[in-house]
């Protein structure tokens, strides 16, 4: 399944870089935004839940995999930029606006962003009912006011309701993939809300782990931006071992409301592989003094 | 037309702000990005081709209208922001970036770029088709390697393009409102093509004639930006006389270049219209001592 989504993100990725005259640098640089990737997880749950609903269509799966995936690596370069976390690295290597300019990270997200929603758009003479259903789910959870910018938002405001922040800003996406997963494979997406949400939890408690126990070496980015932010966290509120026992509890809350589907019982495998990956062991060595 | 027009732009960009726990200072910044507008001249001249070819759909040519817009707005808060033109006022007002702060102008031209798609899949059901190439033609006029994001990205390349770049960075818009306004009224787009890209370049004329001629209170916004990004500009190239004239010519050809259709007269009216208000008369105080 990864080279297919590496491929289907490639090949999307390469649409919107051009031929002739373009601006290579900024060409250049949505490649660079875009791969290599990280775990590729956003996307590869949508496979996964297409796959499960019968992937009769398969190209719409591929486009919905890749736009997920480009909006998912755009908030990363709008986020890395100094306005934001004003983050240097990005999977242990410079981040866009470092490599490239500030004005050129600007613009590879906003290209990325565009051509998301462009990349669904050309499946549209296939499926054009389940094209602009994932164009909806998409927007929806990505923009105002639901989406990842609403969840970024929270953190210009005084009061921040949590779990509007939390859904927004770590949630939404894993949302829009088990949706999108199920609407490109021809089914109902609204009974997969919950294994995207629990997913999103569960990745977010997990986050929080990763950045209490591990160094920045290991993580190839910058550790502490939450509480460098003061933003809340799942180890500044349960510790670490209340955190552990809360991701077990989300992820088994996640395989049961995996709705009756042909491959049901391959996606909760999948789910537990997560699962057992997302789990940190924490070495007492790599404990970061500010948790010893 | 400018109350159809601005009714249209609200009630978007309410769908946007949403209701309830959402981030307030977000929302509201969406609002102040566009409202109240400049001249609305991209939905005015979408909005007069879908009248002229018919406008058998209104609701759709008030969402290509609202979503073409948006995605200008959003370039403009982009632009503004320290990285690029650091421009401390907009319209006569604070820009986004000196009004809310520069994460949140970096949110606010995200969530309008994703708004603009997801207000033109809200029409999907009435008009698939037409939908689908709707947000075909708003992508590939905004992103890469085409649209203003790669009309931007021109200007961190060594050695420009000066046909791809003005294309891009003003034209498309312009070419974005011609082909909409006819796809939206279910007209086929192509021909409109070249009314579009010669209204663009007409504008851009236009731009640098009163850039050279007027002050910055004028304008309400920084002059002589060309000048100092080294960027190509019609009157250093041709002189305030020539440009002048330059822009009466392609005035003439985008009336001449005008699909058959019902609203043609109309249209080739409105057309005169903006070419007069576009002409600036020069009178000599106010040219700037570096033009003298």
């Amino acid at each position: 399944m990864s080279t297919r989504i590496e491929g289907a993100i490639s090949s999307a990725v390469a649409v919107g870089q051009g031929r002739g005259a373009v601006p290579a640098r900024l060409a250049s640089a949505l490649d660079y935004a875009t791969a290599p990737g990280g775990a590729r997880i956003r996307p590869t749950i949508l496979m996964s839940v297409a796959l499960a609903c019968g992937d009769d269509h398969p190209a719409l799966s591929d486009a919905a995999a890749s736009a997920l995936e480009m909006i998912h690596c755009a908030s990363l370069v709008h986020d890395d930029l100094p306005c934001f976390d004003d983050a240097a690295t990005r999977r242990g290597k410079p981040s866009v606006h470092k490599a490239y300019s500030e004005p050129l990270a600007v613009l590879t997200g906003d290209s990325l962003i565009v051509l998301a929603f462009e990349t669904l758009a050309r499946q549209s003479h296939y499926a054009p009912d389940r094209v602009a259903q994932l164009i909806m789910t998409l927007a929806q959870r990505t923009g105002m006011p639901g989406g990842i910018c609403a969840g970024q938002g929270w953190e210009s405001e005084a009061e921040v309701d949590l779990s509007a922040y939390h859904q927004a800003k770590t949630g939404a996406l894993f949302i829009a993939a088990t949706q999108m997963g199920a609407t490109a494979a021809g089914q109902d997406a609204e009974p997969w809300f919950e294994l995207g949400a629990r997913i999103g939890e569960a990745f977010q408690v997990a986050d929080d782990l990763r950045d209490a126990l591990y160094d920045a070496e290991t993580l190839g980015k910058p550790v502490g931006q939450d509480d460098l932010h003061g933003r809340p966290n799942a180890v500044s509120l349960l510790g670490v071992q209340g955190a552990i026992s809360r991701l077990k509890d989300i992820l088994s809350g996640a395989i049961s409301s995996i709705p009756s589907c042909p491959g049901e019982a391959q996606l909760a495998e999948m789910v537990r592989t997560y699962a057992e990956r997302l789990t940190p062991v924490a070495p007492n060595a790599a404990v970061r003094p500010s948790n010893v």
